[in-house]
């Protein structure tokens, strides 16, 4: 699948009032203007004004839910996939994109970071954790000063 | 949501070398041409068929993956999930469409007849499994002689 | 983990009142005094009732539960699995188990024994389904007159 | 089911040769002296030394695993789930425990304690990761100075 578009997952709290709803639709609207997908967990707060910055640019938005029915879905996507799986679901979405674009910092989020560190997918962090363990020297997010910056990195490095 | 379009499975034998490629040739383009999504489990025969005959007709096509790695696919797909849940993808395809068309019979094919059925999601079938058990009388699917009449059953019925 | 028991799942519908409870149970005992492992989905019906059979002989049980929370249990078993993944976690049960047998016939025992033919996990079956395809000759599974030639199978040939 | 035992799980790095092992054979020692079931991911590392001190001590252990054989295992344990679930089966691991014991610090382990805290089930930590975000102040886990302290408090909090 050689020309298959990138996808890139943005991650963030579910707050519907999130301070980063701002970020995040830039965030979706820059996925989009690259032709690339955007993957989001298809909630609200983060995910949901992703989604809606993807979509009003015309960008191509698939919701990877946690529940077992489509019709769980919050935010705008063409494509949703009812994984059924509830907080694994967070894991389906990490290994289906190039790269992830953390914004904020909740313990799902926490999680998305995790796994794809794990699987050696590159994460771009805009005001997310930052954590240290005895065995684990080093940044656990590739930490970006602007939403502009993570998303640039990550349509680049993805 | 309710703007999103409807999605609809084709499921069916993943051998290269399926008698049904042209069946599930038509059922993509078909499903495309009705504006519904296409889900298939992204692998090869029926599924890679469907999926080659929506992209023909401008369609928008999910691949709903078994393997932990969006590089798997086979069909052509704008997106692709990695749910690396090996044959309980299965279960995430069925329970993410709205109607579910099965072609031809092979294991994998009846699992999601049968998840399909208990979720309560309608299953229209062409050339596929008949089963029954002392406690489940009447048909399986909803067989239709012809995999024109399966689709535009499942895009009115799903 | 040569030494580690066999393990044998259970399936069967969840209805309270199946007409199946006896053999369930009786399935359980059989699978207990061999010092096998039960799997079950840890409901009602056929998974309570073999269950029983199983605790009341001194059995070891574990239950792969749909739910996300181990509390969700209903059957008697020692180790509470949680998957949270709704009907796939028939998947789980049957691919950690070294046979199946099958005792009636709703439609999650069959996706069960579907995904059992697939992955060539042997199926015994006692009552349950029958299903041909126009690609799968021959039986759905090893159909058994008595429970407790299914059993014996079952623990001779997983 | 009021009469289950609790269940406990061990997570930590499945490096063989981590500097963990024994702190993680006494946690699994003292969990089977509690009579609570262990629950692992099943593989090296503090999995199987944990495993190792459950069993030695009579203690009942259940491998949850990431691949989709149950010979996969390689921890002792007397229940193998083969979830085929990949890193998400550290969803299926966390939400079956009343409590978890985080043993030293590498990513799976870091998305187990992200789980646990987003599920609300308890984390007692030790050596292991500790986290902040702009969001959410306070502990990533409960900090305890010896192993003994640490599956103390999850026998008695969980």
């Amino acid at each position: 699948m050689t020309d298959a578009p990138k996808q890139i997952a943005v991650c963030g709290d579910g707050d519907p009032g999130t301070p980063h709803a701002e970020a995040a639709r830039i965030a979706g609207r820059l996925i989009a203007e690259a032709g690339a997908v955007l993957l989001t967990g298809g909630m609200t707060g983060v995910m949901e004004a992703a989604s809606e910055g993807a979509r009003a640019a015309g960008g191509l938005v698939a919701a990877v839910l946690p529940g077992s029915d489509v019709s769980s879905v919050v935010a705008p996507a063409q494509v949703r996939i009812a994984t059924g799986a509830g907080e694994a679901r967070n894991v389906i979405l990490v290994r289906s994109a190039d790269a992830v674009v953390a914004i904020g910092g909740a313990y799902g989020t926490l999680s998305e970071i995790a796994v794809a560190r794990k699987l050696g997918i590159p994460v771009f962090g805009y005001r997310t954790w930052k954590a240290t363990s005895p065995a684990r020297a080093g940044q656990l997010v590739e930490a970006c000063a602007t939403i502009e910056d993570a998303v640039a990195r990550a349509l680049a490095g993805g």
